[in-house]
């Protein structure tokens, strides 16, 4: 039987049980944005992985190798943020193909060195080898929180507002500039700049977590669509999205009219935002967007709410239920 | 300037400076098996990762799959081993080329699956996805133990005696009978599941740990000569070896013998044998070696000692110096 008939999530229903038996109290493993290890009464660690192969995650000739460096950490810093965590440390393997130089890796660690600093981050091993092709990169990173205040995708309620951190399609804009080799203008490049060094939401991730009334959270890393599916599937409910209110950059508005692309399937389709989605009891959520605006000077967006129809993803224009495929969203399959 | 100018060590020097400054007090980095982070008074987390790339670090039609994932965990076990540490849970990330059958993967999870439950080791997560070509393995260990116990490879001292848990150069043996396609014999097979389903030395390292006359301790992975040099190098010393001392199996002399090849040569010289090299106080060692004995029923192997002269690695055969290329060691540069 071949892989894709069972897909990466087939693969990983299929090997989870024999793994996740006998766990320690607490320990949760598979499944959410990180690992997650009890150390003593208060406090876990987090732990999360991410693996990155050329030509099938990145195409080295669209990407410079510093922001490749800074890219690789941040995907794995957003799933800290996503539990609301706080990174230490992380470890890099890395396979290098003989052909690349030096100074491009350089470049590469000075990327990846940027952020670590900026985020608190210290680098403190891994592995260098040889790569017959690709070029591989692999990064774990560690983090700890208070175990009391950790966030999961399982912890959505009904009634439950979804919220944003931040817009989303802006990095699906930038990609889809890179690889149909459009001609960019300065919006262009600011959202392939967005889609090469995305931000980790680590500031609002903490801040969202020391809030009781938020209940589940994880980061758009493959498109909202996919991701409120993971919430839905995992809390054990129903979610309504309204499409409009899906927030989207004036920089992805313009270039999306300037090559008459569709703006919202490509915000709910497109993945790599690395924004954070949170659901929010709703006797509080007005409370939080306001505290949340004085904090960070924006807005936490209002995109639908959490439902009892369990499986049941919806998605609105106006109030009136509108089928994805009539939006173009055939491909979410 | 390509990488093989400098070579993956030169890599690592030339980058570490960069992100180990500000380490905060008693976490150590990149240099040694496993990074250490103290999380509280007593214990501290080892962490330790590898990668193995198909026809960098493996050949899939020469290994099983079960072995593979026996063997893709087991190097990682040996890292946490060679500090003194027990391990605690692990993290794959897995690149997947298309051709590889579920079937396939089912069998690599069971021996990684295996080896991780007597070891006592929890999977905990990771990374699924697909690859261009190459299967690619990256696992990460995190182990933990008491602080004050770590064994790092930076604590030889002159006049101590060298030692090691078990026979080298089966690995070796093993893998040259697979490249070579010779026929095998008994001895061979042994030598060649050797050399597919090495046993990280676990129980031998935290016992070693726990005696304070053990000073430095390494895992033999790339070969004795390479590992020795790492002792010599963080210890700032020099050793002496006696290569008649070198403990080699009877398999492995017997399938040498039958195809002429030099024992000494690949036991100082090929690596993946994943036993552990540590220096001990003369003052003790005799009476560790006798406990040793009476803990596992083998002995701890006596190879040399320790010496003032800095970054001297002699080799003596009957307390006669040699010239490695004598013996054929000229490729050890």
């Amino acid at each position: 039987m071949k892989l894709k008939e069972i897909g990466e999530f087939g693969l990983i229903d299929r090997i989870s049980p024999q793994f996740l038996r006998n766990l320690p109290a607490q320990m949760v493993g598979i499944g959410d944005d990180c690992a997650v290890i009890p150390f003593n009464k208060e406090e876990s660690l987090l732990i999360t992985t991410d693996m990155l192969i050329e030509d099938s995650h990145f195409l080295r000739d669209k990407i410079p190798p510093e922001d490749l460096g800074y890219k690789s950490l941040a995907v794995n810093l957003s799933d800290i943020a996503a539990m609301g965590g706080i990174p230490s440390d992380a470890f890099l393997s890395i396979g290098i193909p003989a052909e690349i130089e030096v100074e491009w890796l350089d470049l590469f660690f000075k990327g990846l060195g940027d952020l670590a600093k900026k985020s608190g981050t210290h680098l403190l091993g891994g592995d260098t080898t040889k790569s017959p092709r690709y070029l591989i990169i692999n990064i774990v990173v560690v983090g700890k929180m208070p175990t009391d205040k950790i966030k999961y995708r399982s912890d959505a309620m009904p009634g439950d507002d979804v919220f944003l951190t931040g817009f989303i399609g802006s990095s699906g804009t930038g990609l889809k500039l890179l690889l149909e080799e459009k001609p960019v203008n300065k919006s262009g490049n600011t959202l392939i700049n967005i889609h090469n060094r995305p931000r980790p939401h680590l500031a609002e991730g903490k801040w969202l977590a020391e809030k009781e009334s938020v209940n589940a959270m994880i980061d758009v890393s493959d498109g909202i669509d996919s991701d409120l599916r993971r919430i839905m599937d995992k809390s054990h409910c129903g979610i309504d999205i309204d499409l409009k209110s899906l927030p989207v950059s004036d920089d992805m508005v313009s270039v999306c009219k300037q090559y008459g692309w569709n703006t919202h399937e490509i915000a709910a389709a497109a993945g790599e935002d690395y924004c954070l989605l949170c659901t929010i009891n709703n006797q509080d959520s007005k409370h939080i967007m306001k505290e949340y605006r004085l904090e960070f000077g924006i807005d936490l967006y209002h995109i639908g709410k959490i439902t009892e129809n369990v499986s049941e993803l919806n998605y609105f224009v106006d109030h009136k239920p509108v089928s994805p495929k009539e939006h173009g969203f055939d491909h979410f399959a």
